[in-house]
């Protein structure tokens, strides 16, 4: 009623879903920005409108205005992504869809051990909601008090119970998804087999909202474990640590549910700039390796027998230098406190070229040698930061300015050289230029110097045939085909 | 050079794979029954060729001249299905496509516990590939014997280890195909993360050849057990299963490797038919359960005593009401093979209805309360053998005439009443009225009535995006859209 002729789509939005739930782009800067700007302040969009619906038939219509408007959707979950999949562009063209509103715990089916529950839920919530029926949501992310469950499914987030449980699509039944004409696939499922036709399920999960808006999800759960034990494992080589691994697969069996690698330099960036958490057994050895064993039926003792039995093994074969055994559950949780502070620890060193790879276990030993032998050719002093988790075949592959240098200087010089050289090496040993973060915009310009042209034809089809006017999510994972966006 | 025309399309695929692997329809019957009939012999079509390629080129060639010539492909491997997915239609105009020549084994990493092999290896050269390396392929069927591993995958096979391991599916870390126009997906892959684009891989398992023809794949394979025991358990009811099950995953953990449910009328049939098998316990309890529990890492005698405690907390409980426990291997294989032998005994009693069903686990006692009373109520006297993998909540559950009647006669007359009446009632209680054995051509024109109106929608939009000719498989999975092609 005031002010300049409004845009009639935010009309449209605000009967869609009330006016407290639509911000216009003149809200005040504050307002917009934890929706307009990614997280670790890499970009700053603007949309052309910030939409919050409150259920699935809302989401549905707001779908329905856009389409007619030709309006383009960016979905957000907690904002948490680390590709820039999930921030309108600066064109002010893109309306951000929020799903923080969709909240509810639908279903706890406790006998069937599944969840159901909305996309805006923060994964926290369900792990708490589970965890209250005497259950357990095996999904655990750095990020998990503020990302949801539909970003969660639609990144198919990995985290640090990939070894056992798998990724985020692994742990999922069912779905219930908006598609780009506003059509709702009602999927939710609380099935273990269910051969009926195409697995919608898994083409939505990881597409990365650019095939339709994820709005409510079936998850698996476990039963709670019984006991669960850490050890610290100093080994002398990489070869070393894949001897390691598969004899606590062989030995541990399905109760190993964790085993990360940390190299020297990326503990002796903890030992340095948090310096409280003191590394164990830095800098004695080349790598340190985290093992965790959970058990559902093990007793504390047992399970204490079972990781001795294992280090004792491990020392006589040669495969570990030396090790530490957590004596408690607090003992175990500091063990991973220093494993997940390498990444604060590297960020206070400063900027950093960062890769998010993964390869065939067998061949990391190969990879890691030539990478950094090509690095130390083409930039003498630079450092590696490596570390990850091996059992699943990823490390984050991150390389630091040489000491002392100008981080920012030498990352605005040196960055596109650096990722091409570690991607082609990725490639060259069978490995992903992405293992859990997904491509978003980041990276949809350099995917397909690394995909296969068929995968990458039928990945176009397909978003094609569901999404034929390009709404959703437009430009994330499949680059737009401009001539201002060429391969790298 | 002699005889009558021939079919220019034959010439072309000669000189695709050579005339040795090309069979024309006036070959010898002999020749052509094991192609165009379906082992269990319900259908014989005609094929216009039966074409063997040798390699994943000659697949590409053989498709690319069926497309040229607008024939229609049928692929198939070990024909060991059970829905008519892959035997050709009577029409004489579909060229079938045998896999099994692509048999050759391309890698095996035991480092990165991964097997890359081609589509047509038989499931148990697979396994004995794997147990040769000292691991494991846990994908075991009652037909691994002659199925493929392609038709595992297309189908997404189920069988006696998806409790613990999941279905095909989930053993599955790469794939190559080749797509309706010829041209090569290239998705072998060992990597266990790999958040680069839509999961392909995904899609074409369980598609049933009609988006594309596997040609190879890569499995993920696991360290091989150290032990295995087993439990049969009489029950006296179906919530005091569902309470053991709770009772077996919350104490056994995740060793928990099959958790098996056998009706009282069942294993009457194998007492009766077979009654070398002596089913213990039987017919004391309405329900027996076969526990089976393997682990990594424990001794023989430490898993005896896990077992042994499960069944003193559940005759404690009352959820069992009497146990034996196999003290030795040859005794646990003597439980599974009278589990095993249901059906043979079933196939012994005469002709039956059978329904491959899932359901959410806690819906399982309401949902066989209702439909037995709704069975009884349409067709006094008819019985119900009810079997399969609970733990899984999959339920063989079939439906048989009255004792002594002409069992030919009563599905004649009331098969359709009863499949409309199990499928009705499956859908009420969240079901699947295919768990693991598909749909093909026996459930495509059943599929509508059940299936999500827009997943439906979905699934015609990708066939129709990557199959525009409508060359693979068709009719299979989505019934033709013909007016001789109703809803039932």
């Amino acid at each position: 009623m005031s002010g300049p002729t409004p845009d009639p789509l935010l009309e449209a939005l605000r009967a869609c879903v009330g006016a407290a739930h639509v911000l216009a782009p003149d809200a005040p800067a504050a307002e917009l920005e934890p929706f307009e700007r990614d997280w670790r302040g890499r970009q700053r969009g603007r949309a052309r409108a910030v939409v919050r619906p409150g259920s699935t038939a809302q989401v549905a219509a707001v779908v329905r205005a856009c389409a007619a408007a030709g309006a383009p959707i960016v979905p957000q979950g907690g904002n948490t992504g680390l590709v820039l999949g999930g921030v309108p562009d600066p064109s002010g063209t893109e309306v951000l869809l929020c799903t923080r509103r969709l909240n509810r715990i639908r279903a706890l089916d406790v006998a069937n051990h599944s969840l159901t529950l909305e996309a805006g839920c923060v994964l926290q919530t369900a792990q708490q909601a589970a965890a209250e029926a005497g259950l357990w949501l095996p999904l655990s992310l750095a990020s998990e008090g503020s990302c949801t469950i539909g970003g969660n499914l639609a990144t198919n987030a990995g985290g640090t119970q990939v070894l056992r449980f798998g990724n985020a699509r692994d742990l999922c039944l069912g779905l219930e998804v908006v598609c780009p004409d506003g059509a709702i696939w009602h999927g939710l499922s609380g099935l273990r087999k269910d051969n009926t036709g195409y697995d919608l399920r898994h083409l939505y999960i990881g597409s990365e909202g650019t095939l339709g808006i994820i709005t409510a999800a079936t998850l698996k759960l476990q039963p709670q474990p019984a006991a669960q034990g850490c050890a610290w494992v100093g080994v002398p080589s990489l070869p070393a640590a894949l001897e390691l691994l598969a004899l606590a697969q062989r030995t541990l069996g399905p109760g190993l549910s964790g085993f990360e690698l940390m190299g020297q330099l990326a503990l002796q960036l903890v030992a340095q700039h948090l310096p409280a958490l003191r590394p164990p057994l830095w800098p004695d050895w080349p790598y340190c390796v985290l093992i965790e064993l959970s058990e559902s039926a093990d007793s504390e003792t047992q399970m204490q027998a079972r990781l001795q039995s294992l280090l004792q093994s491990a020392l006589q074969q040669g495969c570990a230098g030396d090790a530490v055994l957590a004596e408690s559950l607090a003992q175990a949780q500091r063990l991973w406190h220093v494993r997940e502070s390498i990444p604060l620890a590297q960020a206070q060193e400063g900027l950093n070229a960062k890769h998010d790879i993964s390869l065939p276990i067998s061949r990391i030993p190969a990879f890691c040698a030539e990478a950094e032998a090509l690095l130390a050719q083409a930039l003498p002093g630079a450092r590696l930061v490596n570390f990850g988790h091996l059992g699943d075949g990823n490390l984050h592959y991150n390389v630091q300015c040489p000491a002392g240098a100008d981080a920012a200087a030498f990352l605005r010089q040196h960055e596109a050289h650096i990722n091409a050289l570690v991607f082609d090496c990725v490639q060259r040993h069978g490995g992903s230029i992405s293992a859990e973060h997904g491509i978003g915009t980041l990276r949809a310009a350099t995917l397909p110097r690394y995909k296969d042209v068929q995968a990458l034809t039928l990945m176009r089809q397909i978003k094609q045939a569901l999404d034929p006017q390009g709404l959703l999510n437009p430009g994330r994972v499949l680059a737009r085909p401009l001539p201002d966006n060429p391969p790298p």
